[in-house]
């Protein structure tokens, strides 16, 4: 190790080489349970550092992890087996802006809000929006292929994606993808990186698509009594060529909690909330609003409310992220969430909802239902006490049967967080295990010593939740 | 091959395993000009036929090229090692249609046509349209990543598929992806298939995504008397916040071509025109249109029409898409055409147009410009002769310079076709040593006897167009 730190020296100045412990431990989590802390922290300020660092870690077969804003919920960053964490945090400027290509370029510790703010200043548009925005890192977006509300209407990270460059295993720097909206010049190696959870290299660049900003927009609050009438709500809706630019659901449990911590006026009594927003050219939006409504009611909503103005569509927009800390507040002896992300196809969304009900009441367990219905997305969030092995057993047991039915209903294990070390046990159940031979052959054939973020989507076989490594 | 057609009869019946001189020269070409009689031709009905020839492909180590309909631009289905053509035009059932979901699920030789009609039959679109979809095939187009005119809006076919069954070498049958519009489990096989031209698997079935079809749409017609304004119209179009579902550009030796050809009223004395549509709700289209009309006036247009009724707006089109054949007369002495199509920055289409014309100048050969300019996407076309080794090789200079200004002006040497044999010496320009060096890495981890579609995407130092094999 003392002979490693000697020749990273040379590679990065000593204050971008954390090697005391209280330094390290801060780089030891992500947005999931589980810790560890590695044995170096490196936070390069150029892709010469990056390379460099990854030509020695190679050499060594040392583990390296990419990092960005760490709030990976599904595990993406914790440094599960030690080794070089690469804190990509400096590198945070946005290099150049083509407004007339309507291109940004950007280094992967840029902060997306960062980017939104930046880009919608000049009328442009950077659609994917994760509930961490404030947080997370454009690296991360990329390497997790972040998701978010918007989805529904403008797609993913990966649909922004025009090019990157990436620092492979061996320290080579490669430009994959380019700067033209249409590109298909050999394999498509700009989305296999993206969402490869930085177990393929690390990504250094990145040129970003951007769409003129909407003039428009207006959001609305369905109200049910009926979980099934929401679902035929967004059918319904999806059916009738709005695409709304969110479609936003909440389950009983959801509301109540989300309006005991913030008091946003949401009725505690419904049993689903659906939150709705339209966005494009002014005189559309008034008609896309009013189809809506009407599809809303007839579908069964008790209670309709169209934002009047852009205040009370922001008030909306802040019950729905303020799910996310509310949940975690449910109950102090049960600080623990396991936010899962199981995707089926829109149809089954009320299904989905009613079978996790079932699910979190025979296992015995708290969850709350919410997410982005119009993409058959949901976030079922159990809430327990990592520290309590009985009630985990019980949390782990509920979440087996959450991927299970996931997949019988034509779904997948993760729509938005990827899979990390939480999934990494079930992928075969998805894929197979010729599928899973498959991308293990992509990995092998890219890093051969498996140096890049080890334990990430491919089981090692260490265990699910409960696996050591832990707390 | 006694032995393997023994084997191979057990695997398919007789009538699909065409072994005959006459039945395979049917099989040796594509929409370029090389060919090459197979050994070889299956016409597999199920996915468990293709399994079964590609195992025995691949214990023999013989080559193995799926062809759909047959229309590549770059060259992806001509055998031009031999082997076994396995000909995907039998498995050509539309599987399932799920209107709940927008999902349809086809076989790979549904003609894309065919699946056009079906899904707007019932109200719904699927937007991947290039100029060949009467002939090509989905198997093709999701090989190739086929785009067209509707790129500008709506993408191309990456962006329509969420999932697919493929057959990799050595006879395993995989799924990847799903049928959700959001996935991010494990690695995006789904898009490196995608565009993989036929060299990593075979695609033998596909999970595609519908949208719902627009109400209505516009077509109009811009004449421009200076390319340079025709230029700055497609960049304050693109800059306005209204995307045209089609915005191409015709240079005057193609005007002048296609009018000859087919006397659509188009404007000889012109010096470019834009064709434009706009689509989506009705009251928008209105307004779409008429600030593009602005747009068009104000960056310089001389004259423009805008379509009364959807008959006009089909004439429009139909000059359009005349291009492809119209060219192929321009002189009965050049029956070849070499359809390239590097794509730059939206904001360079200018600069590629007027450098393209001196490079024709240059080298002296006849080539029209046309293309999806507010994608970037030009198609230089040199119409030449095969047979003349001399203007051939002029051909081929000039070729050689496009590449070279493309991504000199920040483009890529393929924006729709892909690298097939015709651009496969050149990749290298591109993408660097280390960058085709892990597309190669991909390749031998899928593919380690090299059986799928050898000499596509990766040079094999078998030279540029005037190799042997050609003829």
């Amino acid at each position: 190790m003392q002979g490693l730190i000697k020749d990273l020296r040379r590679i990065v100045e000593p204050k971008r080489l954390l090697t005391e412990l209280e330094d390290r431990m801060a780089y030891a989590y992500d947005g999931t349970f589980r810790t560890r802390v590695p044995d170096l922290v490196v936070r390069p300020v150029t892709t010469a550092e990056v390379s460099g660092v990854l030509r020695l870690a190679n050499r060594e077969g040392l583990p390296v992890v990419p990092r960005g804003g760490a709030t990976s919920l599904s595990g993406g960053a914790v440094p599960l087996q030690g080794g070089i964490v690469l804190a990509l945090t400096s590198m945070n400027r946005i290099l150049s802006f083509n407004r007339e290509d309507l291109l940004v370029m950007v280094e992967p510790g840029v902060v997306t809000a960062h980017l939104h703010r930046n880009v919608e200043g000049a009328g442009l548009f950077y659609p994917p929006d994760p509930q961490s925005l404030e947080a997370s890192t454009l690296g991360g977006n990329i390497a997790e292929n972040a998701g978010g509300p918007r989805g529904i209407k403008y797609g993913v990270t990966r649909d922004y994606i025009l090019g990157l460059e990436v620092v492979l295993p061996d320290g080579e720097i490669i430009q994959v993808g380019g700067s033209t909206v249409k590109n298909v010049s050999g394999y498509d190696l700009t989305r296999l990186f993206t969402g490869s959870e930085g177990t393929l290299g690390v990504i250094t660049r990145a040129n970003l698509k951007l769409i003129p900003k909407p003039e428009a927009r207006r959001r609305l609050l369905a109200v049910y009594d009926d979980l099934g009438a929401a679902g035929k709500t967004v059918t319904r809706i999806i059916d009738s060529g709005v695409i709304p630019s969110m479609l936003e659901i909440m389950d009983d449990t959801t509301i109540q909690v989300v309006e005991s911590y913030g008091h946003f006026g949401l009725p505690v009594e419904a049993a689903a909330i659906l939150i709705l927003e339209v966005d494009g050219f002014a005189e559309t939006v008034e008609r896309q609003a009013s189809i809506i409504a009407d599809l809303c009611r007839s579908a069964g909503a008790i209670r309709l409310e169209v934002a009047r103005n852009e205040k009370e569509g922001e008030d909306l927009l802040k019950a729905r992220r303020a799910v996310s800390p509310a949940v975690l507040r449910i109950d102090p002896r049960k600080p623990t969430k396991i936010s899962e992300d199981a995707t089926v196809p829109r149809s089954k969304v009320p299904e989905m909802i009613v079978r996790l009900k079932e699910i979190a009441r025979r296992h015995d367990v708290t969850m709350v239902v919410y997410g982005h219905a119009g993409d058959g997305f949901l976030h079922p969030n159990i809430i327990t006490n990592q520290d309590d092995p009985e009630e985990m057993a019980r949390a782990e047991a509920a979440i087996d049967e959450v991927f299970k039915l996931a997949l019988e209903l034509g779904g997948t294990l993760s729509g938005e967080h990827g899979i990390g070390y939480l999934k990494a046990p079930y992928l075969v159940n998805e894929f197979g295990p010729a599928g899973v031979k498959a991308m293990r052959a992509i990995k092998e054939a890219l890093d051969p010593k498996g140096i890049m973020n080890p334990g990430k989507i491919f089981d090692q076989g260490i265990g699910k939740m409960r696996a050591p490594g832990r707390g």
